[in-house]
């Protein structure tokens, strides 16, 4: 199973207020492929509660859902996998937890860690951050498009392009490299997620059907 | 498998500065009968480590270890199970993901938490806090000895004392009917904690003859 092009990461802080599974519904219709469900600061209670809801909602469309860090609840809800960075489980435990058929993401920051994940069975690599971003404070400096694309050259796997994206740079991600485009803001905050996923979509399989073209497989 | 009378809860922060695994392995030298790894900050991947560091340790003398809320990390190092809170993965879920053999232990902070627990598969009932506590903030109020007394009568399961205790009110909370005490400054913050361990190991099992002789099973 693939994650597809437009991947959303949640943030309950970033809804404008308005509840995660509209934002998510809403986003899905739109044409996101994959929804990752992030949780820093929820007790796991309320974490696996919204993790069931999502799954169900996502059932409908056949959108995987991933669950960040936490094996347990991707276990407990039936999750298709989970998103796991360097200060997670490590990925032989993960998989190892999960089975053979979880989808298993991970984040990457450092060349070092491009190479070491060679040897991982992963639904991709998360290139994190492309650009400096709000959402997320814990990374060592951004990739930028330079680093995309040396990752690119670097790595086996698929790559999702993560930090600061959006309708604008979306598409140059691609043409780096990218064959995933990750937000959060660009589609959680947006008046209208539903037509952000769809503008946000269109950008995307418009530079990848160029880049498919340009160099062909 | 049964915790034994003396239970410890780790907490990192009140080590005075000593490597955890010091601390354990002296208080289990001192007569600590199972641990509880407690870990509310630290990112999962140190988490794990210090559960594998414990886990190796321990399994030396045969004392188990639980670990706090995180199913997926008991199961990755092989614990003897997980003790969870009200917030926590709900219990069907953990004993779903652990298996029949995994110990489960469960904070019981109200009496509706205490008969909503008669039905489940337990090793104890934690009764959290007893008294108040600086070390978990998270909770209701505190039972008190006369609401330990009262989850005697009300429940079936091993009951483990939480929450303000030390060698000095140890004894009463085993006459009000806990049959394990757990500390964590206590413990962790004495200057010997080996020493701390064997005194509370000494009163808590004098404690409980006396219950034994005055109330024959």
């Amino acid at each position: 199973m693939n994650v597809g092009p437009l991947y959303l990461v949640t943030d309950r802080s970033l809804t404008r207020g308005r509840p995660l599974e509209e934002v998510v519904a809403r986003a899905v219709q739109g044409g996101v492929t994959v929804v990752q469900l992030r949780e820093k600061e929820a007790p796991t209670r309320s974490f696996v509660e919204l993790a069931r809801q999502l799954k169900a909602l996502l059932a409908l469309s056949g959108v995987p859902l991933l669950i960040n860090d936490r094996v347990d609840l991707a276990l407990a809800v039936g999750a298709d996998g989970v998103h796991i960075g360097q200060e997670d489980l490590p990925y032989p435990l993960a998989r190892q937890l999960l089975g053979p058929r979880a989808l298993i993401g991970l984040s990457v920051e450092t060349e070092a860690q491009v190479l070491a994940a060679e040897d991982c069975d992963l639904a991709y690599l998360g290139v994190s951050p492309i650009f400096p971003t709000p959402t997320k404070t814990d990374t060592r400096g951004s990739w930028g498009l330079d680093g995309l694309a040396r990752v690119r050259r670097l790595s086996r796997h698929p790559l999702v392009a993560i930090g600061g994206l959006n309708a604008a740079n979306a598409g140059a991600a691609v043409t780096a490299g990218a064959d995933s485009i990750a937000v959060v803001s660009a589609i959680c905050l947006a008046e209208d997620p539903r037509e952000a996923a769809t503008t946000l979509s269109a950008i995307i399989r418009q530079a990848l059907a160029a880049r498919r073209k340009e160099r062909p497989v």
